[in-house]
């Protein structure tokens, strides 16, 4: 169906920021992808515009019932030229299963594959290279039929938009100290917190907030049912050094499924270092400390790739990491990412899509 | 600051549908009221604007982080012209407190009734007047600043769309069937389910899809937590009658605190009808109709008011109440509430707002 997609360029290419302004998700490129849904006839009119306004009509769906999925992926170029994609089916499979959750219509992955290569082939200038940097990629869906009932859409967009990025956390990837939640709850089993869908991350917000006035970058959430088995930490995934013995909480139905998440086991596997899935509370990470086993503790997420965690705060009850230093194995899988990802380190995983192939 | 409300009239009126044919949430008024908010700045530029469609740029917040939030209330017209609102202070203020769980900013609570105040003044030659219809408000706020960092919005709109309506349920207020959910949740204590915002109706739509195919009309929504005490019915909270005592859910921070739901405990406590407020489990419903004990059960919401539940399904179990007719005491809330809303029978409770005073 791609076949069909129509490319408008623009007239007036913006001027592209210098790297040192980036930040995360400020500024975006000269075009975008939209394609159409409505029910009977399924996904169409493919097509990339320049980036302009998205116009719906105030009883969209996507405003009053939420009926909205999103993905987030990163392009690279490498010092040869060659525009690296960091594992794309991953990202469009789990949409789907966020489509399915949430009752969207699901994708046909080559096409969403494809309208992701197009275009970066029409706006691959836009990739820093500048180390830390790189292009942030949005695919996102929304329900646009003008309804009130409480009923899934019959008709959405699908759309891309990319952002040349810098560190998302300002602190570079030095520690940072975490809260533990103990009063909200980001999700349940049974719920939608597999989905990556716009009302998770509105619901995270306030304790974020409040952990940020008593001066946490991030909140560790917990179980919704138990109060006690660790979830996720902000938007990321989380894993714990212990022993020797990495550990990570299982995916248990209402945690994220990360890209990132699986790539680190992945490598760790690769490296002969044990990781384990499972249930952990935090009672048994405070334990592990206190008998010193607690080595290292990082979050893990396309945007920030690896964030070592130098500090908990449970209850008042403050826990220290390493000394609040960046852990040996955090950096190494921190480096080795991020160097597959920039094409810099070897790929043994065949992890990196080359965008190629393009029409334009 | 409403003061300096602007008003722009719609050139091109649009067609009025026959009441017959209204349906829920189909049509929309000629206008619509909008406001901006800024950080630093607050809610400024009030405005009524020929109903159009909102512009947004892709990266706006809403449509990745879900921060949104509404209400549904509903105004009338009386036999004499008199244009009523039902209880507008509560939505409101329920509005903040959902604002407040979102971390959206707050409105200002009489600006924001004379803007449905001044909306409704302007489009009400919009209010049907057929038996069972009404003219539905959907106050809304959506996050627009175009930045893709998880964090509360710097920007917002507050937004006022009307439709006129007939009855919700294509069944009017014959008893629906209902599914009692065993696998997925809608919320969870420390979640959002008390607020008034898009990701909770989303999170519901899989299930409702799921019971729909099997012949019910919605899902009884038990807690995330053990899985057995009792929620809402759709959208709607939930009343049943048992031995001559009126029992609903207990608010306990997962569920919503319906206006009508407080109206409807308004009004047995006016008849010295005894109401129990508690946690309800799904086991003792079984029990009490063994008994022969539950002799009414029914849904409560703006949209369809009183929505008797004839027939309720848990894991296979049907259990049928009142022989699946609408019960005597479901009658009465219904007539005496859609009376009073509609002006035609005395308000003892205060609950009407005439929206008089207008300046257009």
């Amino acid at each position: 169906m791609l076949q069909s997609l129509e490319i408008e360029l623009t007239k007036t290419k913006k001027q592209q920021p210098p790297a040192e302004q980036l930040g995360f998700g400020n500024y975006y490129t000269d075009h975008m992808f939209i394609m159409n849904y409505e029910d009977g006839k399924g996904w169409n009119t493919p097509r990339i515009v320049p980036y302009q306004p998205i116009v719906l009509d105030p009883a969209a769906k996507v405003f009053h019932y939420g009926q909205t999925i999103f993905e987030g992926l990163k392009a690279y170029k490498t010092d040869d030229g060659r525009v690296l994609l960091f594992r794309p089916h991953k990202n469009i499979q789990r949409m789907n299963r966020s489509n399915e959750r949430l009752s969207v219509p699901e994708l046909i992955i080559d096409d969403a594959i494809e309208a992701l290569k197009q275009l970066l082939a029409v706006d691959q200038n836009w990739i820093p290279t500048a180390p830390g940097t790189s292009l942030y990629i949005r695919p996102f869906i929304i329900a646009t039929q003008p309804q009130l009932g409480v009923a899934p859409s019959t008709h959405y967009q699908f759309i891309i938009i990319m952002s040349p990025v810098g560190a998302y956390y300002t602190e570079g990837v030095n520690p940072v100290k975490i809260f533990v939640e103990s009063e909200y709850v980001r999700s349940v089993k049974g719920g939608v917190g597999e989905a990556k869908t716009a009302g998770n991350y509105a619901a995270g917000l306030k304790a974020q907030e409040i952990a940020k006035e008593k001066g946490y970058s991030q909140v560790l959430w917990l179980d919704g049912v138990h109060r006690k088995y660790i979830e996720e930490v902000g938007s990321m995934n989380v894993f714990f050094k212990i022993n020797g013995i990495v550990h990570t909480p299982a995916l248990n139905g209402s945690i994220l499924d990360g890209v990132t998440r699986n790539s680190i086991i992945q490598l760790l596997n690769h490296w002969n270092i044990t990781v384990e899935e499972r249930p952990i509370t935090i009672e048994e990470l405070y334990e592990a400390n206190r008998k010193g086993e607690l080595e290292e503790a990082f979050g893990t997420g396309t945007a920030a790739v690896i964030s070592p965690i130098g500090e908990l705060n449970w209850q008042g009850e403050v826990l220290v990491i390493n000394e609040g230093r960046t852990g040996e194995l955090s950096k190494k899988l921190y480096d080795t990412l991020t160097g597959i990802q920039m094409g810099k380190i070897a790929d043994p995983f065949g992890w990196m899509v080359e965008a190629t192939g393009i029409r334009v």
